[in-house]
């Protein structure tokens, strides 16, 4: 039997484009006007997709510097996500608008008071992404010189997450009366002071931010390791998921989804949303050949330090480029995507130039090459089989390969009754079905 | 002889309006929407202004619950500072967009991307008002227990100052040649590490940003404290003043502009824009008719409790409210505030109510009340005596009284030849007369 409820779309958006060497591309843009984003959530908004998402991260690692000086991602960005999506909801209307920061690097009170103003902003269309980081680099831009370890580091996101959380409920909904007869501006019944003391914070409350209109801005995560599973199953609203094949899709989906009745939630209170990189083209060679041509942009220099910071840090640069994938021991950082890694060289007997090949790209998310209804075909497989509620879509080349998506793939997606082909709501949560949360505070 | 150069003229931009009742007006807004804010920078903009300004704090006190619930500048913002401006960056085109954010609370690597975004976004319209903040209950939303003392915060904000300046160099103009061909994105010579290791903040850098379109951001600063100017004799391109009185405006201007030299900086490298709260009507006595009945609408509780909050957290509760202002020891914090307020009331012999409702709505700041052609004479007069370089005007109501002072006192002062009637140029820099800084570290 079909699922009733509609598949979730969300643009991942980048300054030049998903792909490693879309900047090579004659058709990309550098991304370094505001001009551009707005073109590219306009259109992922007159998609009626969910979402846009910006990634993150607070560091140029210059570990190698020849890979940096030949990389459009080597950690620069014109942007800094929550500033370009404020900016981006006052030229939107509906769409929303998801970004990432990390709990490593922010002070809970700012960070609560930075999403919540975007909610504010936008109408109710803010998304937090929740990262721990994992990159040495970024800590010493902020005066730490170790990182704390994988599981140190997510005992701390999780006391973030709560404060986080307890702050957006510092007022309650109706705590404004603002009556200009009797003087009464707040109702103090309606305050609440979060009075946190943890292990690693403390911080009084309230924020002083009235309540957004989605509650609190949805919660995202990504961390596909157990303890991200855990703290996912018991806060995430929705998850970005990276699973190349099916099957490990299916098996994350019903893993994660099983841990929440444990924390008195409903499997639908989460909509898992999968890395997905269509290549279109009008028919499957032409598809090939356009994906073979950005291959070939990659430079190898940094094909294998991409390749190195995949693994966790891994240096390939030793072992001959033809040869197979050294044996290596387990790391502290990003744990499930280097097993992913790891597990796909082996499978398909990769050698390093085909892994970073590979993986340049789609960094183990799914992809698809192929026309219009192939892709909305590997979609609809995927969907159904309960692999996914939605994708989280990485275009290769921004802008025309997203508008390409857009104009080309969504509407076979409407026309099979798999997306909408309207907005049933104004907010974020409106679009993934998921409830506007309660005041823990309110009697 | 008359001054060569124009007023600078910026527009203070609240929820409400600068006087504490305006909430109680029945021409004020309550100023949640985006929508508001975007109606108070156009008209600024229209008027040709030189930038916005939004005051930040990071606490709502509660320390007297019955006045903070019968006032509306109990701390609560609608929006965050930076993301309200990012968001205004996308419906404005020449205005500058001036923040407030403090050197106590935010991690330097963070702010200096914050408001660097915000200049990329805005094409060269970002100012950061540094200040540090004194305010106990900001310190019990991020862990600290006790403020620092008014010196240590001082010695902190320098060093805060300089790593943020510092990161805003991280790359040279023409960092990135982006060349498709040979695949060089990046030239490594022109990246600078920062490698700060000083008393409170280690801090590697690059910054992840490019350098933004002028060059930095403007700073701006406040404090009149000793320290204060010293800071901003160093490092400040504009500076927001207090002086009721045109004498006192004098003395500070000379001081301020005289320290300069020894920092191997030229007075006209910083505007002193004051304080400047109009009343406006087409008579006089229209004029101080409706600031009699705004001040009527100022509850005794909230007046009582500003007038303690702006001696340094003396507590008058206990005096009886038609009395003297009692004797009071000197403060840890805004000691030139304090100072300012008691001088007042001695001169003037005025009771704790008379001097609350002096300062209710002024704080301290230059007023005038009367007609468009009385306002610009006092602007004139101050202007012309070297009291200041321009006004940061804190309209009383709004969105009404803005757009009074825009379309009223505005063109009287441009019929004098004392502000422009066309922007010169696109950046905050541009319109403030400020030099682009250099790079530090280019050859």
């Amino acid at each position: 039997m079909r699922r009733k409820d509609k598949i979730k779309l969300n643009a991942y958006m980048t300054f030049t484009g998903n792909h490693f060497a879309a900047w090579r591309d004659p058709n990309s843009t550098t991304g370094l006007q505001l001009a551009h984003y707005a073109q590219l959530a306009k259109a992922a908004e007159e998609a009626k997709m969910d979402a846009v998402f910006l990634a993150d991260g607070v560091s140029v690692p210059l570990d190698n510097p020849t890979a940096a000086s030949r990389n459009a991602h080597n950690g620069v960005r014109p942007f800094e996500p929550v500033t370009l999506l404020s900016a981006l909801s006052a030229v939107t209307s509906h769409i929303g608008l998801i970004a990432t920061a990390s709990t490593s690097f922010y002070e809970p009170y700012n960070l609560a008071r930075l999403f919540g103003s975007l909610d504010n902003l936008s109408g109710g269309r803010a998304g937090w992404n929740l990262v721990t980081s994992a990159d040495p680099f970024s800590a010493l831009n902020f005066g730490l010189v170790d990182q704390p370890d994988h599981g140190e580091r997510y005992v701390r996101a999780e006391e973030f997450a709560d404060i986080v959380l307890g702050l957006w409920d510092s007022f309650e909904e109706d705590s404004f009366p603002r009556n200009r007869e009797t003087g009464v501006y707040l109702d103090l019944d309606k305050v609440h002071m979060l009075n946190h003391h943890g292990k690693y914070y403390r911080v009084r409350g309230p924020l002083n931010l009235p309540r957004s209109p989605q509650g609190h801005p949805v919660v995202v995560q990504a961390g596909a390791s157990e303890p991200g599973r855990q703290l996912a199953a018991r806060t995430a609203e929705a998850i970005f998921s990276a699973h190349d094949k099916t099957a490990d899709a299916v098996a994350f989906y019903s893993d994660l989804k099983g841990r929440m009745p444990a924390f008195g939630r409903e499997a639908d209170d989460m909509k898992i949303m999968t890395g997905f990189l269509p290549v279109i083209g009008s028919t499957q060679s032409e598809a090939e050949d356009r994906y073979a041509r950005l291959q070939d942009l990659i430079d190898p220099e940094i094909g294998v330090d991409r390749l190195s910071n995949l693994l966790g840090g891994i240096d390939l640069r030793g072992y001959p480029i033809d040869g197979p994938l050294p044996d290596m021991p387990e790391t502290n950082r990003e744990k499930s995507r280097q097993a992913l890694m790891v597990e796909m060289a082996r499978r398909d007997n990769l050698t390093i130039r085909q892994l970073y090949q590979r993986v340049m790209g789609s960094s183990g998310h799914f992809q698809v090459i192929g026309t219009p209804e192939q892709i909305a075909d590997a979609m609809e497989e995927r969907f159904e089989a309960y692999g996914t509620d939605g994708f989280n879509v990485m275009s290769p080349v921004f802008p025309g390969d997203l508008l390409t998506f857009t104009t080309t793939v969504v509407p076979v997606l409407v026309r099979r009754g798999l997306f909408r082909s309207e907005y049933e709501g104004t907010t974020l949560r409106n679009h993934l079905g998921l409830k506007k949360p309660g005041n823990r505070f309110a009697a």
